[in-house]
């Protein structure tokens, strides 16, 4: 079993696709290894149908950073890979290149916890060409994935109206590391524990766990079963009481919460797992009220995610806490965040100033942003986000205090506004400086406390589940207009400006 | 960055659910550390549609067994966890236990590579009810996952007919280790090689990647990029000719392809991202062939999955090869196989025999299927499946060669056939004995071709993406009975065998 673990980081620098070490060949080859890029990692589309998403997986990018190396046994596996025409596919100089390699970028990226919003940069890679090749793929792998879990908690979360969520998705998680960030992340995002116990000792989240139906089946009968258990936890008394048949299992659960109060113990809570649990646990809390037991607790899972929470809130159904595992650990009806990592700016050597580049496509959404850019997040007098400005320093537009005030929208060029006297922060901060981590690791509460304010202060417009309001990312119109002139100049360059249609006569 | 490595399998053991140790806590405390259970994991609906799965993430479960021990520091961690309602979750005794504990159990599981049906028996776990018990997320986990990817990855590979396709999903996966998981099982169902490096160093994977849009972004000129490309790697050469417009891209990869052509080199494919995959590849292709270059190949990428490949090929999109990334890594439409890992039967010490036992619901669909089971696997004259058995030894009907030839199927009682006198073999082979592995690690080649013959060896009429053919798998009737009868006993039991509807006074 491939299993997580910190204290080995070496393996980093074959993690990634190979085209990056192919491209850092060529780069080193071409004598491009002193030039400098400039990329941004972001999305494109809400995950979810959200207005937003919440920013998560940075913390290990200064671990990722700092310890990429390549070992003897990776520069002598590279040296045996053999190319599809045939020869060696990497050169003794590059693979001697490599044996040496150190990181010298610098990161700046959004802080985990923080609310995101599509188009903008959610990390920043500045460095030579050939290193911010190498960072793509493991960054977007530990950023995307961590960043749609946060995003799904947080909707998990909100539906659950202030009730505690489990997170118990290890066991549907990609493997080992999968379950990690999966834990790691919908803490940051408010579940109030994991199963997950690994989780618990390396990132200090509180772990929450009774008994499966296993523990029920291991006894001759369903009350013993429970009996037992209280016998041996009775501080941490859930009873799963589906094995069966709830209205047995509720009953069951009675006897031994009475027998509990004999000995000056109470059962906690119950869980149901299966079935309908609207129904079901009307049922069990009527029981259990009739039985003078109101302070035990129902617990429900079974493939719950937003939207079951929410409609069994709405049907009144008297639960007390949720597990959530298998929506949330796959992020079920999205499992991708779909974040790209593109090359934004470049800058030969000695050159003081950066040359913005584009991206062009067929698809014209798939059109990139360039420069070297920050986001600024304006906010009303309540402190509450009203729109995002992406900007380049270098481009800025306007004089004095209008200088970069302007707001072209991303995604409707129609809108274009003005935060002129708005106050606002600037979002991404320095995370590494010449490959080197600016601050040591955040505790991940902080992250957490982080997430839960950004999204009490986020209107409500912008959370329900269904047609949330659009948030306002727009770019500065200084940085609009050098993409607009890169786009035309591109797109003459290649004659092209209008769609085309592939002759009829092939095939 | 949490990492992948197979030498430091000690934090396999807190790799779970916290309840697995509550209930392991419970077991030993109620004197049953030395009764036996028997576990089997199994699926219950198709994944994408499909009419089978794929067999996949056993490879690692001997080392897991062999190696799941408990630290000085895991104890240290549970030593130091508060029950919810006070006091310690875990006794001092308890953790004692834990310090010298090892696995003993005894694991029979499909092999890899083979085909597998819902409800029947994927993994078999039997010994000790604790160390039964403590597998489970770790199983579920690794074999869940890589399950539903190899599934996955067949399906799309039989929409390519014959040609490679690459797995491009690192950076969409969850964290390394899904990365690792997915390079490998997509593997063993027949994709043709892998981007991530690290899949390929460990598992001896053939590796594939050339460069992305920031090569060519990296260079005043497309044309420039595509010169310096094709110098640096003349033997590798796909060039990626959608960075700004497609039918500019391939007019400079025909420059290109002439240039080597004088240099004695052959650009080998040229690579689409992005647009109309169907019309972008013709037009490329009659390009090419006009210029006399018929052997450069077309490799797209972009979203693919078995259906997006179909449509290409069924609209005769002249593409060579398939690069799949997030729908493959993700199991986009879905991402969890919803594997379940149920107790079966369960034996008191010194007991010969098992007792069997089921597991009701609300929902019928979630009966489980009793006892030690085991599966043949009825083929017709050619070798190809037809039908699969579950059956437990103990429980068999009839006499003589009519023994245990009876088929009841598992979600349609009426259907009740015989497959007397038809040629079988046995599903699920000994993994581990006692706590150890019975063979060496198998090579990821025996397999991947084990996987090739099975899908081949199956009829076109479970192979369909649409509507495919329903696979029989049935229970051996003296099964079916002993299941029938623990259902209504328990169901007696709960006085529960009629629907019931909740009272509506409450809430």
């Amino acid at each position: 079993m491939a299993l997580t673990d910190e204290s080995r980081p070496t393996d980093v620098a074959l993690l990634t696709d190979l085209y990056e070490l192919t491209m850092a060949q060529g780069l080193w080859e071409s004598g491009k290894v002193d030039e400098e890029d400039c990329f941004t990692a972001f999305y494109r589309d809400h995950p979810f149908g959200s207005a937003y998403a919440v920013m998560c997986g940075t913390s290990d990018l200064p671990d990722l950073v700092e310890n990429l190396r390549f070992t003897d046994e990776d520069i002598a596996y590279l040296g045996s890979l053999e190319a599809p025409a045939g020869g060696a596919l990497f050169k003794p100089g590059f693979l001697d290149y490599l044996r040496n390699f150190r990181m010298h970028v610098d990161i700046d990226a959004v802080p985990e916890g923080e609310l995101v919003f599509p188009r903008e940069p959610m990390v920043r890679v500045c460095g030579p060409a050939l290193e911010c090749q190498m960072l793509e793929t493991a960054l977007l792998n530990t950023v995307g994935f961590q960043t749609l879990v946060a995003t799904k908690t947080a909707r998990v979360v909100q539906a659950a109206k202030g009730r505690p969520v489990a997170e118990f998705g290890l066991r549907r998680a990609q493997g080992p590391d999968g379950g990690m960030a999966v834990a790691r992340a919908s803490y940051v995002a408010g579940c109030s524990s994991t199963s997950n116990v690994l989780a618990g000792r390396k990132y200090g989240i509180p772990v929450f766990g009774t008994h499966a139906h296993s523990w029920v089946m291991s006894f001759d009968s369903e009350l013993e079963a429970f009996r037992a258990f209280a016998r041996t936890s009775p501080n941490n008394c859930t009873l799963l009481i589906d094995t069966y048949d709830v209205r047995e299992g509720v009953e069951n659960a009675i006897t031994v919460a009475h027998e509990m109060e004999e000995r000056g113990e109470r059962l906690a809570a119950i869980r149901i797992d299966s079935g309908d649990l609207a129904k079901l646990s009307t049922y069990v809390r009527g029981r259990f009220d009739e039985e003078g037991l109101p302070y035990v607790k129902i617990s429900v899972s079974n493939d719950l995610d937003e939207y079951t929470i929410q409609s069994l809130l709405d049907q009144g159904a008297p639960i007390d806490s949720f597990g959530v595992g298998t929506k949330l650990a796959t992020c079920y009806d999205q499992p991708a965040l779909g974040g790209v990592y593109k090359l934004a700016a470049r800058r030969d050597p000695g050159d003081e100033g950066w040359t913005p580049v584009v991206k062009l496509s067929e698809q014209p959404y798939k059109r990139t942003i360039p420069g070297v850019q920050q986001v600024r997040r304006y906010m009303d007098e309540s402190g509450s986000p009203v729109c995002d400005l992406i900007y380049d320093e270098a481009f800025m537009e306007g004089e004095g205090e209008a200088r970069g005030t302007t707001l072209v929208a991303v995604n409707d060029a129609a809108l274009v506004t003005s935060v002129a006297g708005m106050p606002y922060r600037e979002l991404l901060a320095p995370v590494v400086r010449g490959g080197s981590a600016v601050a040591p690791r955040e505790p991940i509460a902080d992250a957490r406390a982080r997430c839960a304010a950004a999204i009490d202060g986020l209107d409500e417009e912008y959370k329900r589940f269904l047609y949330p309001q659009s948030y306002i990312v727009g770019m500065e119109s200084g940085l609009a207009r050098v993409r607009d002139e890169l786009v035309r100049e591109r797109m003459e360059q290649a004659g092209s400006a209008m769609p085309w249609k592939a002759p009829k006569t092939r095939r």
